[in-house]
């Protein structure tokens, strides 16, 4: 019912970017959007989301800016893990993602695989922080195209996994990045 | 008045992920959002915002994922210039741009370090576009805490700006970052 809610959300976000009304309905929504929020706000965790176990003890991010499924700000990613160690995501991403006129903003570009690349390294229970990440812009990246990021693990040592990957469109890579992603001994941050 | 849409579905993003009221309640609400998404579809910009002009013929990014007052998604960031060449801005980050439990996701600091770099690059009517961005991650990045991301122009090599920069809360540094940005010759992307 939450992922109901967030798609609802996601919806109002891009009209609220390229919604062209007078004056008068922009308040009268504004209105409206304030006293759903008031509803929601009845009982609120008393911080961010968080990791949550499931009935069934998977951990659930919901609330990831990346892949939560009740974050609106996620497009949200869906992570695929290939048999032969290789993560990819599909996925196109609209108007709330701009930079330059038309095009994925690169800090987007760099969230998302910061997260693809992450999750090459990511174990049940055993998250990998990023130590290095490293982008390299070929061109722009598109919006409201079919995109996809892809990553796989270069080589590990010890502690460190050394990830490379990119996203592409249909026309090729537009981004490439490599990054280390470390294992803590101890709990961190 | 856009401004004020805008911050009232950034509120609302904060309670769709941290509200945890019942199943009817959430039917309710989603509906009310779908009933307002629908008012500001009655006129929408063809596409994503893109760079408008203002009547006093400022560039305007409303629609952009870090700076833009219209996008909800964004903070927004408010970059300053300062009188010896660094930029900086001040902000804090609630549940929407959450990665590890508690703490900002890397990916969203190397988002908001894209962009700030970039700003001290950027001249008014000629952008610079990022070739390559470097992050290195000290340690994490906590929510709901004053942040400031701050750059300076290391050398400058023909069309190719040479920046550095961090993000920093009051303990010190937590994700460094070096980035190469480039003006085009001829339009680009």
């Amino acid at each position: 019912m939450n992922d109901r809610l967030a798609q609802s959300v996601r919806r109002l976000i891009d009209a609220t970017i390229r919604t062209q009304v007078d004056v008068q309905t922009l308040a009268t929504v504004s209105d409206k959007i304030d006293w759903a929020t008031e509803q929601l706000s009845a009982s609120l965790l008393p911080g961010s989301f968080g990791v949550q176990q499931s009935p069934d003890g998977q951990s659930l991010a919901l609330g990831n800016v990346v892949i939560g499924r009740r974050n609106p700000v996620a497009p949200p990613l869906v992570v695929a893990e290939g048999a032969d160690g290789t993560v990819h995501a599909d996925f196109v991403l609209n108007a709330a993602y701009e930079g330059p006129p038309g095009h994925v903003h690169g800090g987007v570009c760099a969230l998302i695989l910061d997260h693809v690349l992450g999750a090459t390294a990511h174990q049940p229970g055993r998250p990998a922080y990023t130590g290095t990440l490293t982008l390299r812009y070929l061109r722009g990246t598109p919006l409201s195209t079919p995109l996809r990021a892809q990553a796989h693990v270069d080589r590990i040592d010890g502690s460190k996994t050394f990830a490379v990957g990119h996203i592409a469109d249909a026309e090729g890579v537009t981004v490439q990045a490599e990054g280390v992603f470390i294992h803590p001994k101890e709990s961190r941050p």
